[in-house]
């Protein structure tokens, strides 16, 4: 008897830890991936450009479509791999001509992009349909201009009726190209145990991953780490000491020296780490992010404990059905390789 | 009453033409692609490396894993793109580092690859599997060694549960990478409106259709572009007359001179056409073929009528579920892009 009130009590207490531990991560902005399903379409969509299913099918096919490239042999989803974490994993990406970026600027992961504040390192663009126009032109990338991709796309039956159910009308343009692409990546968020402990399911995270929290929040990670997003904002990068890769690349910030924060969700599916890929290892990821923007020296122990955590932050991908894409035609202009 | 007994005449003649159209093309050797789901599974089974659902989804998986490539970044799907009818739609295939084929030999579809009597342009391999280590392995490809293969498969949890589902144990080879990615290919079959018809639909191919197919037979296409793969066997080519764009790449066929016949189903979705890519005209593929191959010259109205009945070979291709792959581990060796 005395025995099994002993287990009350220390479950009683266990509860009350983990009801205050998502008490101390709400405060400090950390919040779950809506589990309604129609509160979280109004959070992902866009009012300029309003998901539907049909858009969403059409940026689908388009995410995929090696056509949209110079070459015919790149896609969106060539850098941003949905079967590997939404990443390429290579250190800097590489495009058209086997072109590394320029900046030595690894590709971020698509998934949960939606919930970025900015788009690109530099945080230039504000929202994934301007972020999508980006890559598709950029040389290092798919290196096509507007009027080839819209001659491309309109070139092949199928896609005519595929934009007027998604848009209203058939007129193919660049902008709906991206726009279809936007709203196709926007539906790619990974909801995760984390997700379900924020949401009150107390058991969704062990005690090691829980421990892991709470080392993550004390530590001041939530500083920038932090919404639904687990990231996206701006910040200055390296903040309090130098960052020990800062060699590789070029790449500095925004005008003002801030660097977007990647998201952490399914961070540990997407090696290497950083703005310039230096880094392979999820442990030596947060030991440097100690260093350089808390200025402290993370113990062995405090790295493996939220480590442990953010691999909580593996979330579930959304079933996606490989795409069947429109034949090419006579009109459709031919690629160019080089 | 009189012209109903007209209209079911004119049916009864016309279902009479259908009938000796199908016993016409079954003489010369066409055959189509079984309904019957066991009679299928026999006829694309390998004996040596059987078929079962858990070695075709880990085939899936590793068809679209581009860590087997050195890189990577390029997985077999990036050549034999199965959005775009299994192919890449460029001339020549482009491997690693940006390295086109140094015989400019264009991807041959994998769709229906089963059904080739030999695998590769000189038809060096007899089966997919044999076939599957090659562009692996090749260093304008995808530049792996076996080795370093089963490094990468073996170092990211989730393949080691896959192999035992797959093969009874848990040992990862090369052998058994390549078996599971023959296995997955051989499920990659795509009936089409002829294999209805062949099958005794007669409604199934249109009057335009079928008058293509009797002049497809009449010219005696079918001499190469039989059986169920429409295509497959090894055949000298030009046969009769120079082949017009002979000047790319330095292909010449085996050491006897003989060339793959390629499939013929889903070619309106896989140009550009021949060993060396050099024709994006399937009209213009049709007549050479007429020149190089028949010696004659194919007037406009029989290229059409032929084209008509090629596009009949468009097939339903399997729905295909994009796979998430396993995470990079600390021990799964770093991409080597140059």
């Amino acid at each position: 008897m005395k025995k099994n009130i002993l287990i009350v009590t220390v479950i009683a207490l266990s509860n009350f830890a983990s009801a205050s531990l998502v008490e101390d991560a709400k405060k400090v902005g950390l919040a779950p991936i809506p589990t309604d399903k129609s509160e979280l379409i109004k959070l992902i969509d866009n009012p300029k450009n309003p998901i539907n299913k049909a858009k969403v099918e059409l940026g689908k096919a388009l995410f995929f479509e090696p056509r949209l490239s110079k070459s015919n042999l790149i896609s969106c989803n060539t850098c941003h791999n949905l079967a590997t974490g939404g990443v390429d994993g290579v250190s800097a990406a590489i495009g058209h001509n086997w072109t590394a970026n320029p900046h030595h600027l690894n590709s971020p992961t698509v998934y949960n992009a939606v919930f970025m504040e900015k788009q690109f390192w530099d945080g230039r663009e504000l929202d994934l349909e301007a972020q999508a126009q980006g890559p598709l032109q950029a040389k290092p990338e798919m290196a096509i201009s507007k009027e080839m991709a819209v001659k491309r796309i309109s070139s092949m039956a199928g896609y005519k009726e595929q934009f007027k159910e998604a848009f209203g009308d058939n007129n193919i343009s660049f902008q709906k190209i991206a726009d279809a692409i936007g709203a196709f990546e926007r539906i790619l968020v990974t909801p995760s145990n984390f997700d379900k402990f924020l949401a009150g399911d107390q058991k969704a995270l062990s005690t090691e991953e829980q421990e892991g929290l709470k080392t993550f929040i004390d530590k001041g990670c939530t500083a920038c780490h932090t919404g639904i997003g687990i990231g996206g904002g701006m910040q200055k990068f390296p903040l309090v000491k130098p960052y020990k890769y800062a060699n590789i690349g070029d790449f500095k910030g925004d005008k003002n020296g801030m660097v977007k924060t990647p998201t952490l969700r399914n961070i540990a599916q997407t090696a290497p780490y950083f703005h310039n890929g230096a880094v392979w290892s999820l442990e030596e990821a947060v030991m440097i992010m100690g260093e350089t923007q808390l200025g402290m020296a993370l113990k062995d122990k405090e790295i493996k404990s939220i480590v442990t955590f953010l691999k909580s932050l593996d979330g579930e991908m959304p079933t996606i059905t490989y795409p069947k894409l429109p034949s090419v035609t006579a009109m459709t202009p031919q690629p160019k390789v080089d």
